[in-house]
């Protein structure tokens, strides 16, 4: 049997780790560290004879919330199995074979599988100092579609309105990956209302303690929302996910004080690690921090974090990160925990030569 | 904004229409009538605030529980969103631009989509006499992979182990799609087992009453798996969907009973449809019966049991079956109902002569 050699060649998206047993304290996926008791008790209760039958394959209802969240027409939202559906869509109407699709990076590391899978060209432009956003040279690099994650993954650095809207006015089709938004000072959903090339694609795993439901969408120009309904599966979105999504809408005040509470307490914990640590943690406007360990060894305080049952993620692609912890905002309790580890793992090390730790990582 | 004009240029695939509002006997997309108060138990057992973690990517508990079932290594199972999920996976490893893909006519009209937006090439075989398999004309197509539905959609005609052994011998990758197969006879299975170049995929939609939770599954050769599991999303099944699947499992007694009843009542349904209004039924395996309703107009018959509320699917592109609907087998009630109504149309009509019948399909 021959497959595609294109295909058998490709590294998967390797997702992080998924614990099985118990006492995990689990800060490496980003998810929401609590979901609302009502969210919960509609989808129990969504729960009936109704689930021998298929799903809306518009997602009608969740739709037509989402529009009206958003202020535009039902026509400019589709709704995904996760946000990463809607992103695999995206990538399957704007490009082929011989076409580019573009991002920066260190970003979302799932866009260069894409692009692999679909057989396009990935244009990966180095963020510049800071994690700022190299606009001119995605622009240059004219791509078929160039992805924007903002907040941005790993660092949670967000990007601001006047940079995407230059970078808008300079690309085919800019999609702009507000995975983490929720969490943000602003959005730039504003972009959608100005451009007729610009795509938002938004998730529930996060910002409503959603991940295992599978719930993502974008707001986009009718023309691109149509193409992707026609590539996605009829039935993409389950029966549960969209009571789900709808539930968690209805209950937007829970949702908006559980993304007032992150970010307080992402703050706390970014002062904490800088002054009880001395630890370097990058600015984030995610529910997430970046933090370089130096002059510890990261990849050594994971593994002894690990030990202790906290899952925290390292990423060792870009040598300016290699060093570098990303620890999702958990509950208090778990911040506190992954707090007290590091400050007990620090100094059981005792001090390190930088430079010394730096070459090891 | 450019959009691939490949993609722009495509009809989607038209799923069955999911009709709002209540009071509808629904037998036109060939849903199950029930599903196990047990599963529904467990699922909604299932929603607790786990639900804000990510699913396991690899659904480990329910891939090792399918293996088990079919005797396979659980690195032979790959579960998706869906069987249509799967499918379009299949497409996405085996061919790409200047493959072909191979499937026989009329048969689920999904394979010409997916390969439309692979673009690929699709080489679509008539179906011969009461839809038999062209077996040499599709090997003979030399297709990047084959996909043969048994029992097939729309007549429900089951293809036999030694033309599906012929036809695996000849082609490169042949997938033969079980999603109606509880209703049969026998699986083909055994070929998976024989064969490193056979992939069977499955569903829980109709077998299990799960359609709207999405869960399908396709079980072949290790390479092909792997290959499958580098494309896929992530998280593409969610955490309820997982543990609906295992907790399926876990009453086969309700099952193997539900499907024997199924096919008992088909049975009876076409016997009835055949003896009492002299309808030609097709011989079916599946939970549906395909029924050529001359001398009387499908169409206008299609609106009459619409008219009463009781939805039917048509299919107009091929000739043979345009004035044929196609019944899917629901409860006891709903199958008297059906019956009923079209007594009721059918002596409302009269007679008719066939041929201004069938020059009106």
């Amino acid at each position: 049997m021959k497959l595609r050699a294109s295909i058998t060649s490709i590294t998967g998206y390797v997702p992080g780790r998924q614990p099985a047993g118990e006492g995990w304290i689990k800060l490496n996926t980003n998810e929401s560290p609590a979901v609302s008791p009502r969210v919960l008790a509609a989808i129990r209760d969504a729960v009936d004879e109704g689930v021998r039958l298929y799903p809306d394959p518009l997602c009608t209802h969740l739709r037509e919330r989402l529009a009206a969240r958003h202020g535009v027409d039902p026509r400019q939202v589709i709704v995904g199995n996760g946000s990463d559906d809607v992103l695999n869509l995206l990538v399957r109407v704007t490009a082929g074979p011989g076409d580019r699709l573009v991002a920066a990076t260190p970003s979302y590391s799932l866009y260069p599988v894409l692009a692999a899978i679909q057989g396009c060209e990935m244009v990966a432009i180095p963020l510049g100092g800071d994690f700022s956003l190299p606009v001119r040279q995605l622009a240059a690099a004219r791509g078929a579609a160039t992805f924007v994650a903002s907040p941005n993954n790993p660092a949670g650095t967000h990007y601001g309105e006047d940079e995407l809207r230059w970078l808008a006015e300079r690309t085919n089709c800019l999609v702009i990956d507000e995975a983490y938004v929720e969490f943000a000072d602003a959005d730039r959903m504003a972009l959608v209302h100005e451009f007729d090339n610009v795509c938002v694609t938004r998730s529930f795993s996060k910002a409503f303690g959603l991940a295992g439901l599978r719930i993502g969408y974008a707001v986009g120009p009718t023309e691109l929302i149509d193409a992707l309904y026609t590539v996605k599966d009829s039935y993409n979105v389950s029966r549960l996910a969209q009571a789900a999504g709808v539930a968690a809408l209805d209950d937007l005040a829970w949702a908006e004080a559980h993304w007032a509470a992150i970010r307080q307490r992402r703050e706390a914990f970014a002062a904490a690690l800088r002054g009880q640590l001395g630890l370097h943690v990058y600015p984030s406007q995610a529910n997430f921090v970046l933090v370089d360990t130096a002059p510890w060894d990261a990849a050594a305080l994971q593994a002894a974090l690990e030990a202790r049952r906290i899952l925290v993620r390292r990423f060792t692609d870009d040598a300016r990160i290699a060093n570098a912890l990303r620890i999702s905002i958990g509950s208090q309790a778990e911040v506190q925990a992954v707090t007290d580890a590091l400050r007990a793992e620090v100094a059981a090390l005792g001090h390190v030569d930088p430079s010394a730790a730096r070459s090891r990582a």
